[in-house]
């Protein structure tokens, strides 16, 4: 097989078979196929697009270039969650402990943060300790007896999908549903799960700025989950503006600990759609006669302090230090706050999700490029969000940094971010629509 | 300038500004920007296009990463032609002294064969000895003495083009009007020419198939040539079966000694098209009223025998052996001679021209590969063309080879470009189409 002659094939819009697009994933894993044949083969099937099957299959290939976990000797379902990536989003740290709890094992594989967004591993990693890295017997033993376990994708998990990934950062390849599918799922089907809740974001901070985009990406997913034989449902939610009130990587462990601790007040849509995701996942995992009663149940774990205590517990086998959950402030801590003034009276109108996330980068909470070290201290605590009326130098947030040239550049970045108007703007729907597979 | 973005605008259908353009072209050439990015950017602009002033604009960088030849020192209209390449295709080896003796200058840069298609340095490197690895030096010293010169590009004219072009062989990338353009003239304008004509093949043996898409690249040059000052004319010509009789690179040279000797049967299509490039040629260089007149004075040069006297020249200027011009049956012999016999009687109704050009190339006469060597013994000799009625056993075509597992394995493909039917065809015009510039 010629590989020249599969990249002309989809270039002229052409369908690859199961054989074409193993070829291309175990040719390109082994190293036989070169960088610049494999960017020109991605930017055609971007453009081009690739079919449902092709979809699937090149999932498929990407699973089954690495180890496929199987949890099978553990008693109990297995469901992870999974979002497109978004601003201030730590769902994953307080589901997993509440899930738990509930009676579903959650062998959790993060990612990292990249661009405007922030990532899981990031985040926990802002706990003094806490080990991402562990090796699978090690996860494996965790999720047995924690029920919960959260580590970063390991060199056995997916590694064709490692090298597309690294290859399309760079390439102006990453906006494909079809590319963006295969990643997402290659990875998370290697997770030995029986079932997956997908948050697939929308609106301005969200990879997909378009309701259509997202949608046709959650049904792509869903249906490539479902020929896997797993139970799927994925949620199309609203990221135009930040999750919650913080942003930063422990500044956003503080905020999912204060939720954990029941204490819900400035946080109501990260706590809605924590338990929206909860629902979804009991009732995915058989702990639930449906969504609302799963719902019931997580907020009632949440309120019975066995969901905080369940972190404690995971924070402690992950080698995190566990003082940190009960005393908040031993997390690592800015030198300088700042608060950001009001510039007019009137009602947040908007705020740019996208602008603010990479103002959060630009203080050094995310990175620009890989090798970017994270400053795990800094970031963002919001206090206006859309709707919130705002008079004329008040707080709109209070910023957390380390480095004033930093701050005078993200400064002007989170200023141009808030829009402030006359008009009280309408709300926006958090849950926008749910997709769930044919067997739900 | 961050090259991913660029790539991602051409990617979403945007058009590039001069400043980008160059931005791509120098930063490529310098080794600056990775292969792999440079491929999903040429796959982006095949598929989205590139538009007119973007073509000029990436032609003008290209020329200008290299030397541009200047020979205003040398008395006399520089012109030179260039084709999009075909099978049996050696009008340049004929109308480069006719051009000459005519008092148009021809300083000819050509191209190997590659895939299908025969090129014209293989067909001069069949004479013994014959140098097309000149010193820019000797090239203005023979050009300015005998009129003509031809040679390989060199390591400095568009040494962009060079890097391109190779990537785009590897990448699917070459089926792309607008680099296709950029590639042929931003080496022909290199030349320090002042007018060009060109032909543009249509047909199976063409790389571009449909007259459609001929015609749109021939446009497409002809304005660029203009944009930099050129006299411009393109001619669409047919490519549906071999140009001439001979196909092979010595055979080549003896098909085209015979025309210059003025021997024109069998090779009628051949001088057809001869003439016609000649008479614009001519033409552009001011040494004719209109293209008839230089057609007419093409001819009498031919039957002068002073062409032929110009080209004994040329080879001796190039080191080439000039007995082999007197005596053809010096040039390299193959061992083996064969026929192949019509299957059935009928009327040759076409002949798959990208076929046949294959066949030769399996017999050792081209290149699947760059790094292929060449056989200049090998090839085919057509008796039959489209149109010709035969009987069931009488040959259809003669083949020189040197290997008999070469033969076996052509012979097949020889057999089945013949397609034999009841009815005559309807002949094909030879000159499809004539696009001058504004200018002409």
């Amino acid at each position: 097989m010629l590989f020249v002659e599969l990249i002309r094939k989809k270039r002229d819009g052409g369908e690859l078979s199961r054989q074409e697009i193993e070829f291309i994933v175990s040719g390109y894993s082994r190293g036989e196929i070169p960088d610049y044949q494999v960017s020109a083969f991605l930017m055609a099937a971007l453009i081009r697009g690739l079919n449902r099957t092709e979809t699937a299959v090149l999932t498929n290939a990407m699973l089954h270039s690495g180890k496929v976990l199987d949890f099978s000797d553990i008693p109990g379902s297995k469901v992870d969650k999974h979002s497109t990536g978004g601003v201030g989003d730590k769902t994953s740290l307080i589901l997993a402990p509440i899930i738990a709890v509930g009676g579903v094992k959650v062998p959790m594989v993060s990612g990292r943060g990249l661009g405007h967004t922030g990532g899981t591993l990031d985040k926990l990693e802002a706990i003094p300790g806490f080990n991402v890295n562990l090796e699978l017997g090690e996860f494996r033993r965790i999720l047995s007896r924690v029920g919960c376990a959260m580590i970063g994708q390991t060199e056995d998990i997916a590694p064709a999908d490692r090298m597309f990934y690294a290859l399309r950062d760079v390439t102006g390849t990453i906006e494909s549903p079809s590319l963006i599918c295969a990643s997402i799922m290659s990875k998370k089907l290697a997770e030995g799960i029986d079932g997956l809740v997908l948050d697939v974001k929308t609106g301005s901070g969200a990879f997909m700025k378009e309701a259509r985009d997202s949608e046709f990406l959650a049904e792509l997913m869903v249906e490539t989950g479902e020929r896997m034989g797993k139970k799927m449902v994925a949620l199309i939610t609203d990221m135009d503006q930040p999750l919650g009130r913080y942003i930063g990587n422990a500044l956003e462990v503080v905020e999912s600990v204060e939720v954990l601790r029941g204490h819900f007040a400035g946080s109501e849509d990260l706590v809605e759609l924590t338990l929206e995701l909860c629902g979804w996942m009991l009732f995915l995992g058989g702990r639930s006669a449906n969504k609302d009663e799963g719902r019931s149940l997580a907020l009632g774990i949440i309120e019975s302090g066995k969901a905080l205590e369940k972190f404690r517990d995971l924070v402690g086998e992950q080698d995190g230090d566990v003082r940190t959950i009960d005393d908040l402030t031993l997390l690592p801590q800015a030198v300088r706050v700042d608060d950001i003034l009001a510039p007019a009276s009137g009602f947040v109108t908007a705020i740019d999700c996208e602008r603010m996330g990479f103002a959060s980068v630009m203080l050094g909470g995310g990175r620009f490029k890989k090798e970017d070290a994270i400053d795990p201290a800094v970031g963002i605590v919001l206090h206006k969000k859309a709707g919130d009326a705002v008079y004329e130098g008040e707080p709109l947030c209070t910023v957390h940094y380390n480095s004033v040239e930093r701050f005078v550049e993200a400064k002007l970045v989170i200023v141009g971010s808030y829009s402030i108007g006359g008009q009280k703007p309408q709300a926006r729907t958090l849950i926008q629509k749910v997709i769930p597979g044919k067997s739900v």
